[in-house]
């Protein structure tokens, strides 16, 4: 069996081994650079986790799962664009470091490579692998398009804020695993369950991730902490404090959330301070463990010998207690 | 056996008849838009074609057929943000018509849903018809990198041209072919005479489009005469022109091609004139005689009964004789 380090050695150098085209340039340099840069590779990670779960050739899995990696690339080369975002892992984003052109082609080029690479998975279940892949992909796109939106919203409400999390970060997640799993041979049941670890325990780790932008070491975290707070981001401690405010606190948030100009700092602080008092953090660290909880017991619930779930165990234990 | 006509008509039905998914409308109006504001339906149609020729089941060709055209369309609405077109086929652009992010992400989902819609090709050929879709698809994308690429370069060659014009044009016609022959049975040599045919047919078409930019009929091509020459594009009749003219008439064609706030009709007008003291009509018409030949012969030389291949030498003859 595999430890999750190894299997991210392992698709680090899959990766590093790939020939991809290099003419003309202009189109295949920013796919080079943003394969590059960085990034944990957890999803092809996971998709040979779970093929070597059920006793699958990770070798075979090699090509699908750098598939994912690609296509997961090309979404943040693409929701860049969109979202004017200048860095990326600490780096310039493609259309910053060439021009929105270029991102946008290159993007195009990599999901159609992703498609490629997902193409030379096994004959039986090529047709499968393929469908969740496109499924997965097209409802990654109506997560970043419901992100948008809620930028021009007044009131997001807790469902929809799920919903759109779940589509846009967790059903990758969700797909790598049972892609892994259908890779391994694994029975529907299975592969269903794993998918459903997947998209909770991602689910945990997109709130996590609220969570860590207002409480996380900054330190740690390698951010500023609060600028969700500053950038009127409908997360879910906005949603929840919104929710259980009284008028007078919901008057003070919606002041915050519609102030021009206004200090950063000082915006922070008082927003803060109004999470603190509606116990914000508590809250959501609850539903986070509501979730931890559910994909974990989707991982119980999986017909496979325990000592084949350690590593999934330790991964799901590892995403909850990272500080970044 | 149906002819081009009926094919068409057999794909505007099936387009019809999908229910694409409506939510998030923000996603998918701009996908039914782009789909419903004409298009001949050329691409798709051909598939359907070259399944029939082979006695396949057309009815099995629907949906990879659809997947080309969904993909064509996909290419065209991403290719007109970065040109900045305003116009497609008479009607605003999706970009002009909403906005870039929502261009981006809605061309995005068209690009996965082909696949998703090439993912329904029988079992036999599935793997097949991908390495093709795919390997055509990244061929496109090179292709509008080069004609992106040509607006910064002085000079184009004549081979740098045809290169280009291959893969931002011809592949898809050649590969929709090719398909098509995959799902209706044909031999691999078959279904490669039939990508030849395509590609040179349509190399020849594109040629064909550049002639009637500066020689075609206003009234029947429906646009303003001579728009490649304002735009001082490198079409093949401005690099014939300038492969062939002498240092005077090099000389005034550069400077009509490095003139700022020149009088667009004026400019036309001489421009014109160097390409007729150049016989600048005579060569591209003979170059693209050579691609048409070249293209029958691929035709000719195809194992099948001649009776099989009368729509697609009436197709060749059809859109060497379009005046739009």
């Amino acid at each position: 069996m595999y430890t999750l380090t190894e299997a991210q050695k392992l698709i680090e150098k899959h990766l590093a081994n790939i020939k991809f085209p290099e003419d003309p340039t202009e189109l295949y340099e920013p796919v080079h650079y943003i394969l590059s840069i960085g990034g944990k590779r957890i999803r092809p990670a996971l998709v040979l986790l779970a093929c070597d779960m059920f006793d699958g050739s990770v070798e075979s899995a090699l090509h699908p799962a750098t598939a994912i990696e690609i296509f997961h690339n090309f979404t943040l080369l693409h929701d860049d664009i969109m979202d004017k975002s200048e860095l990326r892992r600490g780096k310039q984003t493609v259309h910053v470091k060439w021009d929105d052109n270029t991102a946008i082609l290159s993007g195009d080029v990599m999901s159609i490579l992703a498609s490629q690479f997902m193409n030379e998975a096994p004959g039986a279940v090529l047709r499968g692998v393929h469908n969740v892949f496109t499924r997965t992909a097209i409802e990654v796109c109506e997560g970043q398009q419901l992100d948008m939106n809620f930028e021009n919203m007044l009131t997001v409400t807790e469902q929809q804020y799920l919903r759109m999390i779940e589509l846009k970060t967790s059903v990758l997640i969700a797909a790598s695993l049972k892609i892994g799993a259908m890779l391994g041979g694994a029975s529907e049941k299975d592969a269903a369950d794993l998918y459903d670890f997947g998209r909770d325990l991602g689910i945990a780790f997109q709130l996590q991730d609220d969570l860590l932008d207002a409480y996380g070491d900054p330190e740690l975290f390698g951010k500023k902490p609060g600028m969700d707070i500053v950038d009127n981001k409908k997360t879910m401690l906005m949603i929840t404090a919104l929710r259980d405010a009284n008028p007078e606190q919901k008057k003070a948030l919606t002041g915050w959330l519609t102030a021009r100009d206004a200090d950063p700092e000082e915006k922070v602080q008082a927003v803060m301070q109004l999470f603190d008092a509606l116990h914000v953090k508590e809250k959501v660290n609850r539903e986070i463990n509501n979730y931890y909880q559910q994909a974990l017991e989707s991982l119980n619930h999986l017909n496979t010998p325990m000592e084949r779930k350690t590593e999934l165990f330790a991964f799901a234990e590892y995403l909850m207690e990272r500080q970044n």
